[in-house]
């Protein structure tokens, strides 16, 4: 049984409300009696009821993030930076995982407007077309701050990379290595970061003078990804070079080209947006663009505990873009 | 701004009090008051405050899934696992990362006393070496389901795979192929996973008649596992087959074979405890035993689930072993 209010109360011969003050730091209640009632709530391992507390200070001391997945590379090093920075301000850090659904997120975001959390850090789903349920808890007392994955229309902090940047220089490095057919693989036409990307994947094109290919669109599911990328690169005319937009691609694409006897740097140049480790360790090597993520979590997480701790914070002023890396290895190879 | 209570009361005339019967359906308040007062909060689109409201239901509709990381691909998919079973069940999953201290691991357990949350998942830290926190938690009125990596002095329920058999399973595999010196490459002593995996290692040594090498232990920093197992793999009696029982040690392994110039299969032969997709794809691809992550992750929900809802049920009675899978590949081959 864990020790409650009226347990201290009742051993020191005093009301719950004196404890409840006492606990609260009070100037109510005398020096004395705040000694002894933090003296036996020490010895008796008492904890406060969180809920009981939250409603007193409005404050839960915690923050969410609110992410599609944890099985992506980018998001797993993003919360390591998330929590290398709320660690240090003792506030606990929750996980709500959206799975890529905009419905899931919806009611996730819906939750918070309660007040259940201090502050929200938030990437947006492959599906979410808009953004009103982030602007309803925004435009109430919770902070918001984007990274990666943004809605550009919501008025708060975004921590993102030079995607569109990240996007030419993929593009631009193919071409340097005699790719004619470049195609771009994706899995979401809405989502802020591929639009990105596929500019500047098309101002690359167009720079080097090559025709763009029509984009092809893959899903969540391995099996699915691995057929329509087979069908891709069994037709005549199949690319020469492919930029891969997220990292799920890379097993289904190096597959489907063992499969069909494509090698790769040989027949087919690729390179992908990843943070994998085993990229340096794949039959071959694979270039990659390593969006710096670690960094993008500390940095949104710095500033949404300005948003928390200062009242007249702007939130909506900031907006940091750390660049990726070009990282060239053997399957870009010409 | 949130629509609160107070809101409410003003607009259709009516004390705080009334209000707040009326939204729990109390018999005190007329049917047609209480329709009034959901028609208004249904237009305004009023959310109830999560902490009041768990202070009278003693409910938070949210369980805890406590781990070290969501870098390594089992946790990513027994997390999967465990929202597939709390999504139908209409409960938010809490993700707490441990980063394997026992000091964070402790402190999160201390949370859960007051009833944060309804229901615990946990698989411990790699430091954690006494289970007083969990018993702490797990006798005041919160279930706890251990999943993977348990405590085994703590009465409840446990999912588990079958670690001992998988240990000997993969040095039988090297046996077979012809290794003479397997070592097997551990993170902590003190795991239960770690220790029944080292002691089906030893058993298959014994009935292979292969002398035991020194385990060798790595940490959670890439660059030093890497030069740990670069100076096991230049001794002059350097092993010919690994048991790697964590899958961060893949790299740095690939990495080191590749510096010191050992063909894998050829000059060292690798076995790794699993779940990457990028397996496949190594060079060469990597034999693996897969853990039923997905599967276990579930099943674990669905047990602490029974031991949410059912008064009487007694998790201590719980202990159910699925069984991993050896996936021979190119990495092993003779």
């Amino acid at each position: 049984m864990s020790v409650k209010i009226r347990d201290l109360a009742k051993q020191l011969n005093l009301s719950v409300a004196t404890i409840s003050k006492a606990l609260t730091d009070s100037h109510e209640i005398s020096p004395e009696t705040k000694q002894r009632v933090f003296e036996l709530a020490k010895k008796l391992n008492y904890t406060p009821n969180p809920y009981a507390s939250s409603l007193r200070k409005r404050s839960s001391k915690t923050i969410a993030v609110v992410l599609p997945e944890v099985a992506d590379s980018f998001f797993s090093l993003a919360i390591n930076g998330i929590e290398s920075v709320a660690r240090e301000k003792g506030y606990h850090v929750l996980i709500y995982l959206t799975h890529e659904s905009f419905e899931r997120e919806k009611a996730i975001l819906n939750e918070f407007k309660s007040g259940r959390v201090d502050g929200i850090l938030i990437s947006v789903s492959e599906e979410t077309t808009s953004s009103d349920h982030i602007k309803e808890v925004s435009s109430s007392a919770v902070p918001v701050v984007f990274f990666d994955r943004v809605c550009e229309d919501v008025k708060t902090a975004k921590v993102i990379t030079d995607d569109f940047e990240s996007g030419y220089k993929a593009t631009q490095h193919l071409a340097e290595q005699g790719c004619k057919k470049i195609i771009y693989l994706s899995v979401s036409a809405d989502l802020s970061i591929n639009k990105y990307r596929m500019e500047g994947y098309r101002k690359a094109l167009k720079d080097y003078g090559i025709k763009e290919a029509d984009t092809v669109y893959c899903g969540n599911n391995l099996d699915e990804n691995y057929h329509t990328i087979k069908e891709v690169l069994k037709k005549k005319k199949r690319p020469d070079g492919i930029v891969a937009s997220v990292e799920k691609l890379i097993t289904p694409i190096y597959i489907a080209c063992k499969e069909l006897k494509l090698i790769i740097p040989g027949d087919i140049k690729l390179i992908s947006f990843t943070n994998l480790q085993t990229a340096l360790i794949l039959d071959p090597p694979l270039s990659t663009i390593t969006q710096p993520a670690f960094e993008m979590g500390k940095t949104a997480a710095t500033i949404l505990f300005k948003g928390i701790e200062k009242e007249n914070f702007d939130l909506s002023k900031e907006r940091i873009v750390i660049p990726s890396e070009l990282a060239v290895r053997s399957s870009t190879r010409n």
